[in-house]
């Protein structure tokens, strides 16, 4: 099998869940940090050697690169029961990861990035005028979890998949961005149920 | 088979992937038309019977519901060649469609809807803020976009897949978002590609 490198920062919640979805299906990777608020991920060498977007995470796999956390997972999965086989299934699962990239992580993730790790009184006007819509987006992003979470176990098949590791990875540590999971008591005990799974390794493991 | 119904808006790019992903594999689907502009996916029915996300496209299969664009696409490409069989390509397609879903749309897609369909007039002052902003990322999306078609004829493998079809629905109408094509050559010609694929429909067909 082709060596795995994950090219990452130890603080991003989207790194953390390739190292889930590898330690669930029992495959070694190898990690590179970057510090994403030192600019390590803007430098010339970053840009044309791993990834000319200038984001993390990327999975390198032998000498190809993989960016989007998301493909990352899928790739890592392939053949798993973290993929169901069930094609609707399969699709549902999809549906929670794209929502989570589009409603859920520009909202929960941002928030918390910039108030632990970059800190309010650093924000430009700009970032600081994006605060109350982000917010009204994150909360309408969990409420919409805690709904389905209220008559289901996990989010596709009533079993662990890639969509409860996507959505977990930054619902958990949402408090960090003044998101309260005592609001979503649904979300809380899902969260609960996910870190009790066999396999499971926390953040900073 | 089940029924299969599209609830969408016309004017939505996100739900032309799923027709365009519906003829190359020669799958009939219902329309349902429901205009965003006046609210029609907000209301209390569309929201408890379609998407409590009040959000289209949602593909109806039967009796059940499947929001998120590119998960329809997966559902109707299931076992189709626009979903590559080899491992590496697959995750690479979720790669580009994850890249469009957090990079490209949110600033291409709504820079376009916002010109075009609501009015520079019209917009509020929190949304007239964000338009700078997203100009810059929809430039840094097609620059990235360029770079990888100056060398590829398609996004993955070297023919039409799922990331193409994700990828042309904004971006062969970026114009109406002021985005010149003529700026980015490699795009313009991929864009013309894929309109010339067998089995290919327009935006309103």
């Amino acid at each position: 099998m082709d060596r795995l490198i994950l090219h990452e920062d130890p603080i991003s919640g989207n790194c953390y869940k390739i190292r889930l979805v590898a330690a669930h299906v029992g495959v070694p990777i190898e990690r590179r940090s970057y510090a994403v608020l030192k600019g390590e991920t803007r430098t010339r060498e970053f840009l044309a050697r791993v990834n000319a977007n200038g984001r993390i995470p990327v999975l390198q796999i032998g000498d190809r690169f993989l960016p989007e956390s998301g493909a990352a997972c899928v790739y890592l999965a392939d053949g798993a029961s973290l993929i169901p086989s069930d094609r609707f299934e399969r699709a549902d699962m999809f549906r929670w990861m794209f929502f989570e990239q589009y409603s859920h992580e520009p909202n929960v993730a941002t928030l918390r990035f910039w108030r632990a790790f970059v800190g309010e009184d650093q924000l430009s006007a700009a970032q600081r005028a994006l605060i109350p819509g982000k917010r009204a987006a994150g909360d309408a992003a969990l409420d919409l979890m805690d709904t389905h979470l209220q008559t289901h176990a996990f989010f596709v098949g009533e079993r662990l998949t890639l969509a409860d590791i996507a959505l977990y990875a930054y619902t958990h540590v949402a408090g960090e961005g003044g998101f309260d999971l005592a609001r979503w008591p649904a979300v809380a005990a899902w969260c609960a149920r996910v870190a009790a799974q066999p396999g499971h390794i926390g953040f900073d493991a």
